[in-house]
């Protein structure tokens, strides 16, 4: 029978540059074939922190230096769903064919709308571009944006608020329910303000974990997989003792988060997506692990499994 | 009936910078509302040459400043593709809700392969990019890029293959059947080479009005409607005795393309696309006029119809 999988990939299953992630991915698509020819029905949701960082650094240098308009936020979001959708329903693509399997891969724009009260956009955290001079830093804040002095130079940083609807959620179920594999909500998705009738682009990046978790929720997949660069969540990591755990139910991963257990960054967002996942509906699992543990994980042998 | 109606915005329907597009994806939307209205059910394709020609100096600026990895044209048009789907997506998607219509509005990526043989690749003629030094122009040219001298200075030129597939037409056609409203093949495709089972994206520019009289094909519409500036198709354009058409047979548009009566870059290709699309199966109807004629035209009272 088949499962329906979401699967988030991070940074490392795409990489930093062009080059880098053209190779990354052809080996992502190995894994994602691999979980397809385990029964596995995909919806394949990715992180763009690099890409997205540096297309809106390349843009709003360029609108700089020519004295043009800069692109917004949201723009190069979609931008990054655009570049990295390209490369990841490419080599899956190919990778699938190469099994003699015939599936379409298609990537879906996606917005995600959040709250213009979500109290994030009082706490900006997400740093986004290159270091700035004090000068620059100015003239960024002048426009009502935020900045933080680093040790190496200045920095803008935007707000990383709730994402609460995915907007084009409709069309990504009816070509799940069509037996398509869909690449969706990239990058967190891109980030709108509901005003009225209208979506207005959102300065600010949602947690791709959190959007994960929402997407593996609104199209009531079976699983939730959290692919990240270990094998494990780790109890107590940096410590002496540190201990790595194969399951959780719900109410020890709250007394983990109770007890700041995990990263606020990194483990953090993927707990609270797991949460909210498998206690929407039971007998939903979510399994966070390693990018090159997945199959494995997905046949249940290793990774840490909330359910 | 619904008539399935595959519509292909130009230039005007987007304009050239950030905040231009903004504004003129609202007027364009109004006209898609319209046509929604009177029963049809939409594909949207679009062009993409200014966006595109900023992305890929925007980026490959950058890369030189800093030394580090440009975009390959294929992936400069995949961003072109998030960037105005998004724009078109959500301007639609208000421009309807105001209107009291609920309906998903959904941008596919989209590759369309074309053939390594093609001859255009010995010609290329679509100029990308900002006006280079010798000095630069030679460089691209020992990076086995194509450059062509103009007045003030020089410009990277790449090839316009004919379209053969559309990559993603399965995942097109579900959407379609669905009944949402799709956005598809924008700018003319990603350009993709067939190498074994992979796809390698192409240092070229598929012509959007050939891309779109296949996707009408292979979506199997009613109609293909190529909005442009004017109202009808002129014949003996600039001349002392203009005529505006208001119908043509295939006979008599193959007729007129034979005594060179259309521009090769303006009109030819809309005349091409629209000959492939009405002469695949009978009842099939093209229809060219400008975008603020779109309804009208739609209606059967103006613009120049093939059929």
């Amino acid at each position: 029978m088949k499962k329906r999988v979401v699967v988030a990939l991070g940074h490392k299953a795409l990489g930093t540059t062009f080059p880098e992630q053209q190779v990354a991915v052809k080996t992502s698509a190995c894994i994602l074939a691999d979980l397809i020819e385990e029964g596995a029905q995909l919806i394949i949701t990715h992180s763009n922190a690099p890409q997205v960082g540096m297309i809106h650094t390349a843009m709003n240098e360029f609108a700089k230096f020519h004295n043009t308009y800069g692109a917004p936020m949201s723009v190069c979001s979609a931008m990054s769903q655009g570049y990295i959708g390209y490369d990841i329903q490419n080599a899956l693509r190919a990778e699938l064919l190469r099994r003699g399997i015939y599936k379409t891969v298609a990537t879906v724009l996606t917005q995600v709308t959040v709250d213009p009260y979500d109290e994030s956009f009082y706490h900006p955290v997400k740093v986004i571009g290159r270091y700035m001079t004090a000068e620059e830093a100015a003239a960024e804040e002048k426009k009502g944006n935020y900045v933080i002095e680093e040790e190496e130079g200045f920095r803008r940083i935007v707000a990383a608020p709730k994402p609460l609807d995915i907007v084009e959620i409709d069309a990504i179920n009816t070509l799940i329910e069509a037996g398509h594999i869909v690449i969706a909500g990239g990058g967190g998705g891109i980030p709108v303000l509901k005003q009225g009738s209208n979506l207005k682009g959102a300065s600010a990046v949602i947690e791709k974990d959190l959007v994960s978790g929402r997407l593996a929720d609104l199209t009531d997949a079976d699983m939730l997989m959290l692919l990240t660069d270990e094998e494990f969540v780790i109890l107590g990591y940096g410590s002496e003792h540190p201990v790595a755990i194969g399951h959780l139910t719900p109410a020890e991963a709250l007394a983990h988060i109770e007890h700041n257990e995990f990263g606020k960054n990194r483990m953090l967002p993927k707990i609270e997506a797991s949460l909210h996942f498998v206690t929407q509906k039971p007998g939903r699992q979510a399994i966070i692990t390693s990018i090159d543990k997945a199959k494995e994980a997905y046949l249940g042998k290793t990774g840490t499994v909330l359910s």
